[in-house]
């Protein structure tokens, strides 16, 4: 049986749900997947780094206790030391789940570009590297005759980047509107219930849904981040992030939101890439009061969803879940099983 | 470039579309496909058969006038003779499109042995075969290297079968439920609105929704071929199509629709399949009333939609058109593409 040997780059969340994904259930996933999964290197901030060739015990290091670290283990340092451990691990595919600046796309970006030079597939839910350097990293894979797979960096797991790609193959999509941020989403909901802002966004991050800064939920740019990398890879043209036109919405009230739920409008903040009669292709991030029938309408709570104008099917929409830990793992496990079906190694 | 000739069994409406693609988009889709389509055999009720293996003129054949047929040309023939063309056409890919009787599936069924046998793909919207034999279909295709291929069987369009066996790969479906009928969803809504239940069918029938007997859509056994179908080919479990409970929409009561809607319920349509604990595996169809917060509850008018239950990924929703000649036409190019993929000829 085919065998893909992982390096875990960054375990935090999500790295570790796949990382208890391959624990629990890889025989499962080898009888339906027809291949096999390893981990031969991890590195994390707090644990440092740890490379194991022959394969690392995952129940082992996920039931390490808070405070221990890699160090005095075969193979471990106390050190991450990132760069080198995507060079010198034998992985066939590094899997890029550091903390990331999404401004600087770093350190994420500079993992990305060192693992595909050093003949490497990528996968990574960040969206920084793909909404700064999209296109120059797929050359860079294409170069090495590698890939560079990043479904999960627009709506976590749940298909879009892909979804595009096979099941619309051969459609002309005029354009691609989605609810890419379940943060705002959630708030925008709340507001309707009567909570004030400041309210709905504690409640928010109660649940867990909000970081404990929300700008970057709220204002719109996480969701702008997302808007150019539909730009790239769905249109096929590039769009520079500051480039995007955002309104995020913090300037809605309650009282707007309830009024248009009166007429049977709902406030959605969505994020559109539309395609021009003459060509040009446009982007904006925005809220919208969006009639009863529109599709992206009745998506509430922290749901993500897109949907897409085509010239053969109309509209077609997709939604599912938009974060969350073991969703987002599947989103990386989605992107390796893509490298599979695509050849592997 | 790959080049795969066609033999079009049925000429209606939905091959029409498809031949009209072929004739209009080919640059375009040879662009973006990497492939080409020729069309080297077409057989029709009305206009006879057709086999000119330097590929068809699809722009002389869309013209012809009504009341005119193949006989007469190159290759023409007064009488369809299916069986025939489907045998001696050098076609790779067989377009099943012909009439067929749902209950029994012919005469797609033996088209679609007779063209695996004669070693062609086959690629068909006709629900009969499918959820009828599908495993025998499935069987003989692998037995001759060939593929038979049914993306349009289920939900027109929309992706659903490949999205389940794709897009979700790796995921275990607990279950899968959908709004899989648009004129059932269709006469749902006017009942919401007013109207009588003989009144919406009616109106359904007037915007060509609805057939003169409305009997399968409205009695639900059009929804039943359709989650055998999901069945067998998404759960992995044949249920005899006979099997599956069944309850159309004819019971409800404009009244019954409006005082669910007065609680926040929206009347639905619902094929189901459903693994429980046990592994055991159930299917059924029958309406339901939806809380607003189901993900079906806001798909409206015509649209089709299914609902995946998943275990790593939570619930996942596709919606699109469930009909229409463009769109079911579009259904057929994108089982030629999922055979390209596969490895073509």
């Amino acid at each position: 049986m085919r065998c893909y040997d992982l390096a875990l780059i960054g375990f935090g969340g999500v790295a570790r749900a796949l990382a208890e994904l391959i624990r629990d259930d890889s025989a499962r996933l080898e009888a339906t997947l027809g291949f096999s999964l390893r981990v031969v290197a991890i590195t994390d901030l707090n644990l440092g780094s740890l490379l194991q060739p022959e394969g690392i015990d995952l129940a082992e290091v996920l039931a390490m206790p808070r405070g221990a670290n890699f160090s005095g283990m075969p193979g471990g340092d106390r050190d991450a030391d990132n760069e080198r451990v995507i060079r010198e691990s034998a992985a066939d595919i590094v899997v890029e789940a550091t903390f990331t600046n999404p401004a600087t796309g770093e350190p994420a970006l500079s993992h990305v570009r060192s693992a595909l030079q050093s003949g490497k597939h990528v996968v990574t839910t960040n969206k920084g590297p793909v909404a700064l350097a999209g296109a120059e990293l797929a050359e860079l894979a294409g170069v090495h005759g590698r890939r560079f797979e990043f479904e999960g960096a627009v709506m976590s797991g749940t298909p879009v980047i892909r979804f595009a790609q096979t099941q619309l193959a051969g459609t002309r999509i005029a354009s691609v509107t989605g609810i890419l941020n379940g943060t705002s989403n959630y708030i925008l909901g709340r507001l309707g219930d009567g909570l004030a802002l400041q309210e709905a966004i504690g409640e928010a991050q109660a649940l867990g849904y909000a970081e404990a800064d929300p700008t970057a939920d709220i204002g719109g740019s996480d969701v702008r981040l997302k808007v150019a990398i539909l730009a790239e890879q769905v249109m096929g043209v590039r769009i520079p992030v500051e480039q995007i036109p955002t309104t995020g919405i913090t300037e809605i009230t309650g009282a707007e939101v309830t009024a248009a739920a009166a007429e049977g409008k709902r406030w959605k903040l969505l994020g559109t890439v539309e395609r021009h009669e003459d060509g040009t292709v446009e982007a904006r991030v925005a809220p919208v009061a969006l009639g009863e029938e529109h599709p992206l309408a009745g998506v509430s709570g922290a749901t993500n969803a897109v949907t897409f104008d085509t010239d053969l099917l109309g509209q077609v929409t997709v939604s599912g879940p938009g974060a969350g830990r073991v969703e987002t793992a599947y989103a990386l496990l989605s992107d390796i099983i893509a490298i599979d079906r695509a050849g592997g190694r």
